[in-house]
């Protein structure tokens, strides 16, 4: 029996292929795998109708996006293709309608990258309560002293130049048990609080165990709520509310854990920013226009939310500049998912995925159309 | 019947005390309750001698370090006290033996920290496997952009002077996939690994509670075993250790949650730091001491260490200075228990702790002599 053709385009400026793994080298003993170097789309285009007209597969790689992504390909696919695979979640630059039409298989990571996120998510939360980064610099900054790195506590404004928050006046008189602020913002307990979640897919029922083992009280809003069974086999308990409006006047941290789509733009919005608890803290994993920026800032500043935790950013790759020195808001450049483990696994999925597809006439073990 | 004498010195330079809480107004209802402003120690003494020889409790707050801690005012202590309290956990500047000699019960806070002790330690153990504070210290240095932030993904090495990581040299031919470091370290997540807990106390738990949340599998040891009734009770699983030299072979985070004691001292020492796992993640929430900070900076160096987070240090309230600009280290000026629901709790439990002994005739809730 011949092998099974897949086709993996890379590009020599960015290739995220993990050929070094063992589970690579056994899939090029399985498969008779072709890597195509990218250089111009008509040139892709012609290899897919001459030397590429019988693969059974593609291995997409992140670097078909110096060529647009998969789409303008997906025309040219020579019918043999049953399967395109790639080692990561997002598929907005994959049309999988355009492909299941033409009974092609799109398979994503599924859960791989769940937990990796979900520490993520953990992270900025403890960081949002705690004033963990603005702790650092102070102590970076300082003279190599805890004392020194501790004058701010009891302050009642940030610096707007500096972002720095202003020590109060009377350093050596403040009292911490009566007031543990900086620049005006309390540092609390997650403990005993309650976390709302926007959305408790993969990733959110990841974070909520998290967020469970902190000692917070769960609460979840979500498109299509979850099956009696499926909320009783939850390892923590969670309240299920039907909208994001009727879920956040109840939340002192809210996470939002939601993909890109047309209904989750800007719901931190003017209108929805009205309904939020005084002191709320935010965090966002999910898609970066799930938040209204300018709204956000408004919202910190007056106080009603405390602090804010951001690995996704409305307009990515840039940031807006206002976050750069505000402390009040923990900015992360979008590594939920960077891990050793899960970029490992992560090809151990496409090629598990292939696999099914290919050798077992299987669906694939995650896909997305 | 008189209400029991209750003495809080205070100093006007530095005072925790919570008089604010309602709990307060009711102590004060209930007890006489007489805040004496601490001057000179010979005008403490007289004191005692005099208007306060007979009271029945002392609450100690943080202004009694100012005159040197409580001990060299044991022997000038009433025989009419009975307790006395103080609103956090430590009590090395406490003699409880010779409280005891006298009758006196000595108390503290008990457990009332630990779970936001152990969110710092858990903050520090994601920020040590994901590289988040140099990775945001790299977003906010940058031109507003997650990918300029990015750029030292792949890097080999840190620069000695400044502390940054020198970027790779081909920064567009690198691949994460098969090579995520930032300075030579390896960005890894928590989950499959091993964590081993020095201290398996109530902080101890409440620590190994959250790692086993993120996915890691616990090890601990401990100067006495747990009953086997009580590691059952534990909500995790947990397998002892009889020594931190059998533990530390086998872990890939070590976190130490020992108080300061003769045995702590220097765990991590030039013979042990031979046994620890390759790429090891170090966390210490406990005590500065029970870390040989120079042979630290070595296995960080020469990369038996990956990274270390720590929120106590070996000479504090200074700091060795060659960890202000290091990334593979986390550093905050020991901010386990600040919170302001830890403050609040800190000095309700004092009051309670005097409730019992004086009106119910009781140990006090958290007695430690």
């Amino acid at each position: 029996m011949t092998k099974h053709k897949v086709l993996i385009p890379i590009h020599p400026d960015k290739c995220d292929l993990a050929d070094h793994l063992p589970e690579f080298k056994k899939f090029q003993q399985t498969f008779d795998v072709h890597i195509e170097v990218l250089t111009t789309s008509e040139n892709f285009i012609h290899a897919l109708k001459t030397k590429y007209n019988d693969i059974a597969a593609v291995w997409a790689t992140s670097s078909l996006y110096k060529l647009g992504g998969l789409n303008p390909f997906i025309d040219y696919l020579p019918d043999t293709v049953k399967v395109v695979a790639f080692p990561w979640v997002g598929h907005n630059a994959f049309d999988g309608k355009k492909l299941k039409e033409r009974g092609i298989i799109l398979a994503n990571i599924g859960d791989s990258p769940s937990k990796d996120v979900a520490d993520i998510a953990l992270l900025l939360t403890l960081a949002t309560f705690r004033y963990s980064s603005y702790l650092e610099h102070a102590l970076r900054t300082s003279d190599a002293s805890i004392s020194e790195a501790r004058d701010s506590f009891g302050s009642d404004s940030f610096d707007p130049k500096t972002g720095e928050p202003i020590p109060p006046e009377d350093i050596k008189h403040k009292n911490l048990a009566k007031k543990l602020t900086i620049g005006g913002k309390t540092l609390d307990s997650p403990a005993n609080k309650v976390a709302g979640l926007v959305g408790l897919g993969s990733i959110g029922k990841e974070i909520a165990k998290r967020l469970d083992a902190i000692g917070m009280s769960i609460k979840y809003t979500k498109r299509t709520p979850l099956k009696p069974e499926e909320e009783e086999a939850l390892p923590f308990k969670a309240e299920f509310y039907s909208s994001f409006e009727e879920l956040i006047p109840h939340v002192d941290l809210l996470v939002i854990a939601v993909p890109h789509s047309e209904s989750t733009i800007n719901l931190i919005n003017k209108d929805s920013v009205k309904l939020l608890k005084k002191n709320v803290r935010i965090v966002n994993i999910g898609r970066g226009t799930a938040i209204d920026e300018d709204i956000l800032l408004e919202a910190l500043d007056d106080g009603t939310v405390n602090s804010v935790g951001l690995d996704v950013f409305q307009n990515e790759p840039k940031i807006d500049k206002r976050f750069l020195n505000r402390w009040d808001v923990v900015i992360l450049p979008h590594i939920g998912s960077f891990t050793v483990d899960n970029f490992r696994d992560a090809n151990i999925r496409v090629i598990e995925n292939i696999e099914d597809v290919l050798l077992h006439d299987g669906p694939s073990l995650s896909p997305v159309n």
